[in-house]
């Protein structure tokens, strides 16, 4: 399959670059019968737009979205859905620049040996402009999820560099700039990123995801497991660089004693799986984590290449985030959205006696 | 796309249960002319093989793997592989009392949701028996991708419940029954092994898998980035809880300036980012690691129910691995081999021009 | 995709070659619950197998299928089912001669140039014999297909060189060695096909396969309607060189008010469409045929050339039907229920408020 | 899959309706630097559009293609073309009487069972409106197969009601409304039409499309044949009820003796299998036929039903096609051209030793 589409029945294709003319999208699979409009994908979209806070980029995107097909009268036809944004600040000058030379840290130089003719103009497609689409895409499927089968997702982050967010306020999260699921860290966190803008510097931010109410049954072995498309779909966020379902990487150094969630004719004692086992979700809070790299935009110099193999000593200029896991919650909640959208109507075709309706054992585990 | 195929062009599809009659599937999109016969695999469907050492299940599984098409006067034709290994050492008598009783941490309670009716067997499909065929897989694309491209994927155990390698010594790892690449660790792993038999409880543990020689431009943007589809095959390997590419979860705590692999004539000075920048490969080391829990079938009496939701206590019973990360090593090459093998072919159909035989710019840093 | 596997939710993978070890396969996405035992396919394999009547080919094919995995107690538990023939009578000195000559209207010389290596035996994987694991596989489709859904598939030709089935009667079809629906045309045929073997000659012929209680609303707009899957899956069967939907050739010389099937309360008042309108099924009888060419394996010399582009004269020994399109019944019926059973599982995954289980509106015109 | 998608790694996803804001898709898999401006795909547009004769209906429709992104400075990047075009001559106020009302023939009645809620505006999505983005993604398939493989794709009326073309002159084809290679029948054909206008009613046609250069080794064994993949890409256009490779249907009463094309030195010496063998192009042209019903679309009064089954009389007003086959040739050729294109990536993929460059030994049956 070409690499632009995701999903098997609830399939999402995507385009555009940073500085094109649009992005854009088709968004196929989607039941017919559900209530939409660019309200409904707006809200996420402004939670990802750039220029919110003095901790994102100053960089204005209009991000307004556009539903061009696929709903009649207020409803889904059941048809494909087409999306677009069209870019309306694209300011290509402050790229002009770099159009021979790969800056460190970005796909400039993949770019370029695997296509041999790249838009250098804001990353063009490498860019995570890209993810508005996602997002809009994604807030159809929640939507869906939350209305036909009560299922809620909610991502914030839960580390920024050496901050970690020590209880999980839920309440908080969208009552802040980063957010923080945290109150008490609040102000170290405003602090440590005002440090960080003098240097010039950016930092590494951990986003946590967690879907609510899924009902058991979800994920189809061996190679389709539920985890392993959650894996995929959000490790294919830009500057993911690990996903961890579940308690992650901290399993290496438990025992089996202690990793495994005992059941009770209550339902589950703890929830150290994350929600899913051998592949299936087991109906307790899907949750995942992802870790996001610093971006490599920075003012601080650094060495590179251009395409003549030369020494050229780097500065990116611009309007840049100094952490761009702030950026990436709603984009976490989409892709985590598709991935199950796509997986109830897998469920549903395969096996219709199943009952998705109703709730899952409830888990024992808050999160 | 039902759930037990994997990849698009190189494509494998499998079957076969713990206790069923035979373990197959049929690998597709192997191009003609590779010399193959069933020792090509035996290799590594040996490494993988439980019974080898104290420290793995003393099962004994015959894993003989048979050819069944695709290859004529020893070499494959260019149509589809049909593989398979029968099973011989079934037992299924000792599983025979756990048919109404869902093992805590075991695929039996989502199983049994999702389709109401299982084979209660060893786990039956969820079962890591069923990876014998990965590896099988793998080792075909592990033999095209090295006697074609050069390209060479390694694993070893980095990490053992509380035990970390500290230096990676690659020709260490065939020689102990960890695959362990730090031989100061070896006579600790011994002894933290022995006290976790005598306590009947089970560890977690790390595994990195890295290919070398891999040459720049695989992966297509958006969705099917080459990080994201070894995040797919890695996650979907039985008890994997984590996948990192590169730096993995430590980015966090990075800085940009510190993160970005800079670039010099010579090539990279770093390594951060595993050989993936934008979901293409660099040309340097992809290096990934897996997090993989503690196995759940331990002598340690635990609380579960039955399919009566009656409250039951679990002794697992049988003869089970006390560290499943230890024989995961051949499966996580097999999983990157057959995600790599794919990307090739795809990117050969979409960049014919672009030179795969030659090197990449090498890294380095050291893995 | 790789070329051997067909589906999406239900998905069909086949290997094997005509002088092979075996010919086998995995049949992915069959729900759980269905009883199934090998007896449920060998009727189907034993229709299609040669040897059964003077008018098809004198080679013995064993053909006995066995399920190595994805039933459990007599009952389908949703994992993969693994499929296996063991070739027993392969005779492939018959085939010696050939390896280096291309038979004229045969896969040997595309699959060389494609490939650069082949297997010669018997046409390789490019031989008939391949259909028999689709017989199997659509096997299970069609027993699901009535079981839960009380669809029924029924083929039967309808046409052989120039004598026309002139009626329909659908009793008639298993008596005879032609599945043929007109009694009045079994002394001619019977005559026609042994004036064909006193010439060494073969014919062609006409099959048509119809659908009957298939709800409405199967197939999805705009690529993947069901009658351009139907197409897609009739033209995969050897030798097939027409598909036609409804009237299919005929529409060419209709009018609009000729054509088009009226409706009223108590339905449709004919079947002009086939069963699908829009891409979709309107719950008439899904009514479509199929073109068999000639078999090229016929003892009358032909030229050609050799690997070295050299000409040669050609006859066909060996064992040879001089009819595909007779065994070609169980095949297209077995292809119609793989496409309707892939389609029904995704129709029920989008639209899960659609009623599937009663009856569609009956079609008036009888076929 | 979900429907609007079409081809692997050329792969093409649509979404629109006939009377919504615009229609559009995105292009996946064109490889980078091939020239492509907006004009490149306008002239296919302009051949398809109506309004060009009195043969065609009357609506005007702009069909104005925008690129929005995927080409920088004049050339493919190689990432997702998005397509787009706005919809500008809507009238919608003719329909609004159908919306409660099923036309027989159309989609109508398939779609509201489906979906049970339709777009009613001129077919919404059923409407051939939707095949303008195909002919768009079809334009560049096929300038990438001319420019870089030498394929070309043409496609005629072969046949319009009773009036069959008696010669194959291309050089007339785009000289004439009907697209006619037989110039001798351009005047019955004018007549038949304007006989037709007077009654109200339609006719079917047969359309021709053929591809000429295409290298050998095309197609994927066994299911993604390419003759299979062109009869589903070829179904899938509005009002195609039938599909025939090279002779067709003709074959049923073809002895083999006849049909097998016998191979020269100087190569085949005829082409009665219209370029495929076993499911792989010969390197002769590739020659299909499509049958195209008579649209129901007629002023001539028929009986049909209503959402609450009741009986009434249909009248279709508006302004339609007296012969939907016309407007088919640039749909034929972009739909044969996707495909072929697809399928070039994957043999390119799977394949690469194989000298593609090169043309094919010559057909000795002109067309």
């Amino acid at each position: 399959m070409a690499g632009n589409s995701i999903g098997q029945l609830f399939k999402v294709s995507t385009f555009g670059e940073s500085h094109g003319v649009a992005l854009g999208g088709v968004v196929d699979g989607v039941p017919a019968g559900l209530e939409l409009t660019e309200a409904d994908m707006q809200f996420d979209l402004d939670r990802r737009k750039p220029g919110q806070s003095r901790y994102t980029t100053q960089r204005r995107e209009g991000d307004e979205i556009k539903i061009l097909s696929g709903v009649f009268e207020g409803k889904t036809t059941g048809t494909s859905i087409g999306l677009l944004i069209e870019n309306t600040d694209q300011r290509s000058k402050d790229y002009s620049k770099i159009a021979e030379v790969f800056r460190p840290g970005h796909g400039d130089y993949t770019y370029w040996h695997k296509y041999g003719h790249r838009d250098y103009r804001g990353g063009g497609r490498s860019s995570a402009r890209e993810t508005a689409i996602r997002v809009a895409a994604g807030a159809i499927a929640k939507k869906y999820l939350k209305q036909f089968h009560g299922i809620e997702i909610n991502a914030c982050l839960s580390q920024l560099g050496p901050i970690k967010a020590e209880k999980f306020d839920w309440s908080m999260v969208e009552t802040n700039p980063f957010f923080f699921p945290d109150d008490t860290k609040l102000e170290s966190l405003d602090e440590y990123m005002r440090d960080l803008k003098k240097q010039g510097d950016s930092i590494g931010a951990k986003v946590t995801v967690v879907a609510k109410n899924v009902p058991v049954g979800l994920g189809e072995p061996v190679f389709d497991r539920l985890d392993a498309e959650i894996a995929h779909s959000l490790m294919s966020i830009n500057a993911v660089k690990g996903v961890e379902i579940g308690d992650g990487f901290d399993v290496i150094e438990q025992k089996g004693s202690e990793h495994r969630d005992e059941l009770t004719p209550e339902g589950f004692t703890s929830n150290h799986a994350g929600g899913v086992l051998a592949g299936i979700s087991t109906g307790q809070d899907i949750v995942a984590s992802i870790a996001l790299k610093p971006t490599s935009s920075i003012t601080i110099p650094g060495q590179s290449i251009n395409t003549q193999n030369e020494s050229v000593e780097m500065i990116t200029k611009g309007r840049h985030d100094p952490c761009v896991g702030i950026r990436a919650i709603p984009i976490a909640e989409a892709m985590l959205a598709i991935t199950l959208m796509d997986h109830l109507l897998r469920q549903r075709g395969q096996n219709p006696h199943v009952n998705l309706e109703h709730g899952p054992i409830p888990a024992q585990k808050p999160v």
